[in-house]
């Protein structure tokens, strides 16, 4: 291998990408919204598998670019989704990004009541008012608890990505999420990830 | 739903995790440690597709672990593997991470070479003589120039975690990386991802 002889234009290397990706992605099965996050969200995993199982509410886009526009905080479950977010697409709305995983009071309050750290710091992030999106890329427990919150009017979010990956609770936990009343993106299915969430909060903040 | 009806304890989830994932993997196909890696793999992607993708040198998981048993620092392409990375396995042997990508430097090095800030990056990164392991996940540019600072006697890891994802250079970069005569672990073909190289990182360093 010489040093040159590949592509090490990061806008060309994009743009081959999403070439390769458009000619995998069966014509007019999508909105051309809901195609965007779709790439994007394949762009970051290389899977065609999220075709078939990326779900999409039909309120779900327009509900995040409007939050975003409002200059909202972007809830995570893990400092991984937290990395991954666009920091000069989200400055560029004024959103903020904030993680709880570590925050003293969760990590005690999990402790004392025998719950994940994940869900404890869901139950912290909802008595904040400006924490109106919610994006979960690891763990089933956060989003069970998302749910719940939601179910018991203690949290009303405008927007849920809800992509936890495993196999215990993933799949169960986003079928309770597409229940709900709430704009939301899912993935049917054990598969997830965090580098997934961050993907779909770069689209929209993209779009927006 | 009712809120405690789930598995919410973390121990449990993964011991019921691994359960799962055991029953899909086909008996003697991997020694002890190799399978070890590749169950955390699919732990935290949900994708046994790994089981036929996953190549790990035979030298490369006790190069990994008696580096990690050093203190060495890890050199990560994205913060997001950063983020990913234990904190506590790695505090456990004075290990350290570095990601170099918002580096000053490498930030005007790529823009006055027409290099990406990933390739960038890893010119900066091998003039330190503590950064004895790499775990790339996002960026096959990175794992290009590792490749050639190895070959040009710039570099010598003691440990390759080489899982760039992607359409464009992600499949060749890991051929190349598979030719040099460094331990390595790595994907077959366009997939991978961060959290995919964190998760071999932390097996590791659980395992040491």
């Amino acid at each position: 291998m010489n040093g040159m002889h590949f592509i090490c234009d990061p806008l060309e290397i994009e743009r081959k990408s999403f070439e390769i990706i458009d000619s995998h992605i069966p014509a007019g099965k999508f909105g051309s919204k809901e195609l965007w996050v779709l790439k994007r969200v394949i762009h970051a995993t290389a899977d065609f598998d999220y075709v078939e199982t990326l779900r999409i509410s039909h309120d779900a886009i327009d509900a995040g670019i409007n939050a975003f526009k409002k200059g909202v905080t972007i809830v995570t479950d893990t400092k991984m989704v937290a990395a991954g977010i666009n920091k000069k697409a989200l400055n560029k709305w004024g959103c903020n990004v904030k993680c709880y995983i570590d925050d003293p009071d969760v990590v005690s309050y999990a402790k004392n009541n025998c719950i994940t750290r994940s869900m404890a710091a869901m139950i912290k992030a909802v008595e904040e008012p400006d924490n109106r999106v919610f994006a979960i890329g690891n763990a089933p427990t956060a989003l069970y608890q998302l749910v719940e919150l939601v179910k018991n009017r203690k949290a009303r979010p405008e927007l849920i990505i809800g992509v936890p990956v495993g196999f215990v609770g993933a799949t169960e936990s986003k079928e309770l999420l597409k229940a709900l009343d709430i704009p939301y993106i899912t993935i049917e299915g054990r598969k997830g990830g965090s580098t997934i969430a961050a993907a779909i909060v770069n689209a929209l903040l993209y779009m927006a």
